[in-house]
């Protein structure tokens, strides 16, 4: 029985991570989880699971909850998440926050000891170098949820590193895959949350549509994996089969597909290095792939130049992005705007070489709050 | 450095495999090899390699063989090869022989505990279950050399068996695939040897466009991973960049990929564990895969049911094969007639259940002459 702390528990990766725990629950036992903003969604998985410690958005949800839900330690807000994976019983903490929100409670679980299964990229697109020094200091395991991560490790896994000669992260293109960028213009919120393959939360949909998304993968590969960004590369695959590929020196190629349901590389952080049951399958049809086009999806390329350069850059442009997102998802901005305010920031800040997490925070805060600040009176 | 044997050096394997040790000769050296029937690829391999012992075709070969070449031991024909891998200096026994005549060289290399890169796959056909028990009983490992077998290999490797739903083994169709049954009625010799993929000898040449290679193949994967015929699937896949993939029960599948080039799979043998590197690089293509066609390729069909009900029947259907290849290469049947041979020779031969390597190869003589006595008259 593995104790499990579930950082995220109401979004998709949250979700499903805990589709995977009800159906595996002789091997698994929720000890901790973080909550969301709809109450009836909490309650269910409060009485479901009957998790010991859970961590509410605000302050003031506590009393009513604590009515509810006696048996259980109620906490909140950002310093609640730090409380949960600092709870004294060992266990894995499957981090399903989205955005920056992320990086503070990854850091904490490490310093307890406690293994990471790891959905939330911004904790390494943020502080990568910083979070593998806290991994290395305190011997704990990483182990990524990322669909495509998931399938690049499984590639890796048992081989040497001076064997691999590039890695190849699969992007299926989003849901303008086929628009030219005059046709971006005047796209809807509505059209853009429209993800042909995967159903997944509103943030990563979008960042899937600027290929932003794939762009925080390159430099999460990048930290994960330990290579040169010369040895990463993308490629525009739009069935979403492929997930991730890696080449060897000799010329063999070991790829990794699955169908696109993300129980499947929860489940296989979760058991590593066993496998369990899954019951869909794949049916292998047509593959399809096409060069990335970095004119047409200009973000990624951004992803590229910020990652070689690292520092604060990284914290700079995820942080800008975030910001963008959510105003793009209020209809604050037009989708092309997006790329606009992340190129902006990007361009206009200083870079600091090697940020400590004080400045990071700060920086990702400050930017975060100036744009938001910004448009959201427009 | 390693000593390698090299059983059947003048073949397309062997020749490739030569490649490999030139290209790496400070980690290998040549010991021994056989030779074949062109006298100038035989001396030039003699004195370039400088082995210690060689295997000619005849023994009234040896005489001037041996006046040229003082130093080297000269043995010859099925003996010589026995005599070959008994030779008295540990080592790697690759044995790329065509045919069944691969069986017996490979037992006896086992048994004076020489480790095998398998590319003879008439050798698991025919005797898969003897061969296995002397691998027990001498503590010796088998590698494949057989590009579909090699990439599987290389997905399976490190996994736990029972984490494996199915293999697939890729079929590219061969010369013909894109013929009707009625079209194969009037094709040549020279149409059948013109492999769209692969540059490979004659008899697997043919074998590829009956599909029987296939068959084989699928026969060995079952030998060699120790998998159910029910785990073990082919599928139509013309590009030959897909040589395997692996389904495991977690919904993952892993596949692996690369040029059509046999000293890939090859030096993946020699070097395992290590990888070394290989200059030519696969360009990702679309890639297309159609379920297998049965009807089409019934000779795939009846290797699934020999597999299945073992004994001597794959021994008789190899060998039926074997003899009507030769007779189709030697323009004295028509394409469409090794169907017809070998379902004929299944039909009418009773099964032995456990058959002895003695019955094994008796059974394999018989029907190979019988066969070509019949036919070469006419």
């Amino acid at each position: 029985m593995k104790n499990i702390y579930l950082l995220g528990s109401t979004g998709s990766i949250g979700t499903q991570s805990l589709d995977v725990l009800k159906k595996h629950k002789n091997d698994f036992k929720l000890i901790g989880c973080s909550l969301g903003s709809d109450e009836s969604k909490n309650k269910n998985i409060l009485s479901t699971f009957k998790p010991e410690i859970a961590c509410l958005r605000f302050e003031n949800q506590i009393k009513t909850y604590e009515k509810e839900f006696p048996m259980i330690t109620f906490v909140s807000g950002d310093q609640g998440l730090i409380d949960l994976v600092r709870y004294p019983k060992q266990g894995l903490v499957i981090n399903a926050l989205s955005g920056s929100t992320g990086l503070i409670p990854t850091i904490e679980a490490i310093k307890t000891s406690k293994d990471i299964a790891l959905a939330n990229k911004e904790t390494l697109v943020m502080a990568g170098d910083i979070v593998k020094e806290y991994l290395n200091k305190f011997n704990v395991k990483l182990f990524p949820i990322d669909s495509e991560h998931s399938a690049l490790w499984q590639t890796i896994d048992h081989e040497d590193k001076l064997s691999i000669r590039k890695i190849v992260i699969t992007a299926s293109g989003g849901s303008f895959r086929d628009f030219t960028r005059e046709e971006l213009k005047n796209v809807t919120k509505k059209q853009a949350l429209n993800h042909p393959n995967w159903e997944m939360g509103a943030k990563i949909t979008i960042d899937s549509a600027t290929m932003m998304n794939k762009g925080l993968e390159v430099i999460e590969a990048h930290h994960l994996f330990d290579l040169d960004y010369d040895a990463i590369e993308t490629i525009l695959h739009k069935e979403s089969v492929v997930h991730g590929l890696t080449y060897f020196i000799d010329g063999t190629i070991k790829a990794s597909l699955s169908v696109s349901d993300m129980r499947i590389p929860i489940a296989h952080a979760l058991f590593y290095p066993k496998r369990v049951s899954y019951d869909k399958q794949l049916e292998l049809t047509n593959l399809s792939f096409k060069p990335m086009d970095y004119q047409r999806f200009p973000l990624l390329k951004l992803a590229y130049e910020v990652g070689r350069k690292g520092g604060i850059l990284p914290t700079v442009m995820n942080a800008a992005n975030e910001a963008a997102v959510k105003l793009f998802l209020d209809e604050k901005i037009n989708f092309l705007d997006i790329e606009t305010i992340v190129f902006d920031y990007v361009a206009k800040t200083a870079n600091i070489k090697m940020p400590t997490l004080e400045e990071i925070k700060e920086v990702n805060q400050n930017i975060q709050d100036e744009i938001i600040r910004k448009y959201e009176k427009r």
